[in-house]
């Protein structure tokens, strides 16, 4: 959409990026003209849309339903400001060829397991297109759709009077807004409103749909008792054009970040690559995002901020030689060890384990080496004791 | 360096991208003044650089010797070919903050393990630019190091022959090409020429230095039987001019695509950010060339290519529900599972289990459902068992 498209970052051309540059565009420059003269590429703006273009290249290799997970960087030509980024990591899951609820269901466990084992409060919004297509069909403003969508997208971040305000300015009978804002206020927002749509929707056949979709995942949850938990919320648009059904938004419930993951189904974007009627539906976690919420609520475990959890200390080079064998076998146990790697003054080697909040420092000094033993100290008990060097994997057994 | 510049992607300013052009950029076009005005942003070219600057940023705040690893994607304007990506990840290691050999020992062991993992039969090439540098000085071209060591990097490129004609170009005497073309000949490639070079180096400090670097790590590995052999290399001379010592090359023994993994000891990387001596040294795999090593030569695991366990086929509504809950169950011990999402006849559904290597189908019917039992066939062996659905996670025990 026109939205995003002024979001991509373009790349230059690279040589000689004016030779398709004619005498007009200097005489007369012309911005929308020049820029796909002088740039043929721009960085990825989303994993979904490459993800369609992919299943389409690939679509007799392929076997259908196709479910794949995708973790990169993508790019938004946008201001940046807390919880937006000019790149960011989204963490996308998607199923390619399956038109039931139950890849939604699953979906919504996806979600629900991330945020359990990172331990993040959250909530789902979730809602179906098809049921604000039906409602804007009933209010008359069916070919309206996009910019109503982009309008009611905003309502968490300009309220819901600056909404009405885009919507008549959009155009909207002042009906149609009467109906829309009593929907969208936030009092009839919870999974009871879904009777006063029903009743609203009965002689739709496009909103009874979505209704019936929405109620088809409702019932599956039934018997889960999620750590996060599932409202259906009206008010949920989503600003992508390419939405045609069910669409999600994860909220962190004590964090102000705006959606730490969304997504939704799409029944056409193979379409724009040359492949027609395969429906999908993915979600997009945003890394950075959950990042910063876990941050901001200390959630990170303590071993996040230990990486070695024993050092040995550096008296020069025969007791060096040692030490790295020592190193060795205790890394094929796994335990993550370093050498400090110069003859440092011993006091400038313990800062270091200190700062870093290395657990367990190992000395060995002339005197261990001649007995073949080695001094383990505890940095956290301050306790410090001798034994033989092959002891040492036994120790940290 | 030059040659880096310009494989440089530039992405194009956002919006009014011609505001800081004036009438001569329009009169007398000049591309090199005019993509400064329009393009301020680079694709990152490398980890080595922005780890450097990350540094010196965060001076204050990091303890050092600083340790870090980063996998990130890169770009080169370059044209896509073999082994050559114009968008790649790179996995960088690097120690920043001293200046001892036990770092280059380190990276070596890091290196071995990675590939030994892999089960990539490869060779480590090392060379300290310090030895190229004393070579230099003693055959009076010690201002040409850059060209040369450019020209000396392409001799797997270009032979032997060729890189002598580049030297020619470059303006090397005659007597300096001819003490060079002897010490770079294949034949006298090995750990034995160090000796040699030991020798012409004696009364150069900075040679002699670079030979006591390489002597001090091949020490370290002496009673190592490392799985990657490391081979001291005269003609080893990477491309980045900002290497200053030791530097490394990790050569696939067994496919051809350039090298897989390389680096080396950096002394000024930090100053063109302001702040001076802080050694550093590090290494860097490509992805990409080991995945197609990998590829080439069947290296990838049976696992790699079977992602889920255990399917379940859906029989319609009520059975899919008796699905639902297993298949939980399954998850919950780690098990990865799948349901069918359509009720699809059954013959489609088995060979969606075929296609995708699912090692166990699930069957649960009416019958089964009604007698609390499910069918699981193995789908390697073709065997059917029906078991009571609560033995199902024994089963998989």
């Amino acid at each position: 959409g026109d939205e995003g498209d002024k979001l991509i970052f373009r790349i230059l051309n690279s040589g000689d990026f004016l030779k398709k540059m004619d005498e007009n565009d200097f005489n007369k420059p012309d911005l929308s003209k020049i820029v796909n003269k002088i740039s043929e590429k721009g960085l990825r703006y989303d994993l979904t849309v490459p993800f369609a273009r992919f299943v389409v290249k690939n679509q007799n290799e392929l076997t259908l339903p196709f479910k794949r997970y995708q973790i990169q960087p993508v790019w938004r030509a946008d201001k940046p400001q807390k919880g937006r980024y000019r790149e960011f990591y989204q963490c996308d899951v998607d199923v390619i060829g399956s038109k039931t609820m139950i890849n939604e269901y699953e979906l919504i466990q996806i979600i629900n397991s991330v945020f359990e084992k990172l331990k993040i409060n959250a909530h789902i919004k979730i809602n179906n297109r098809k049921i604000l297509a039906g409602i804007f069909e009933i209010v008359g403003e069916a070919d309206k759709f996009i910019p109503i969508t982009v309008a009611i997208d905003k309502i968490n971040k300009i309220g819901i009077d600056n909404v009405i305000e885009e919507l008549n300015k959009i155009g909207l009978s002042k009906n149609a807004i009467k109906t829309l804002a009593n929907l969208l206020d936030k009092k009839n927002n919870s999974n009871n409103n879904i009777s006063e749509l029903k009743n609203i929707l009965t002689n739709n056949p496009t909103g009874k749909e979505g209704i019936e979709e929405i109620e088809k995942i409702l019932n599956y949850l039934e018997n889960d008792n999620l750590f996060v938990k599932v409202n259906f919320d009206f008010s949920l648009a989503r600003g992508l054009s390419y939405y045609t059904g069910t669409i999600f938004e994860v909220i962190a419930n004590d964090a102000e970040i705006g959606s730490i993951c969304g997504g939704g189904r799409y029944d056409d974007l193979t379409e724009m690559f040359g492949l027609k009627d395969i429906s999908g539906v993915g979600v997009s976690f945003g890394a950075e995002r959950i990042y910063d919420v876990m941050e901001q609520l200390n959630l990170f475990p303590e071993y996040a901020y230990t990486s070695t959890k024993v050092i040995f200390i550096n008296f020069g080079e025969k007791e060096e030689n040692k030490c790295i064998q020592l190193a060795k076998e205790l890394r094929k146990k796994g335990i993550s060890t370093e050498i400090y790697p110069e003859q440092a003054k011993l006091k400038k080697q313990m800062q270091y384990a200190n700062k870093k909040n290395i657990p367990y420092v190992i000395m060995i000094g002339e005197e261990e080496l001649n007995s073949e033993t080695l001094t383990i100290k505890n940095m956290n008990s301050g306790e410090q004791k001798t034994i033989k060097a092959e002891e040492l994997i036994r120790f940290f057994g």
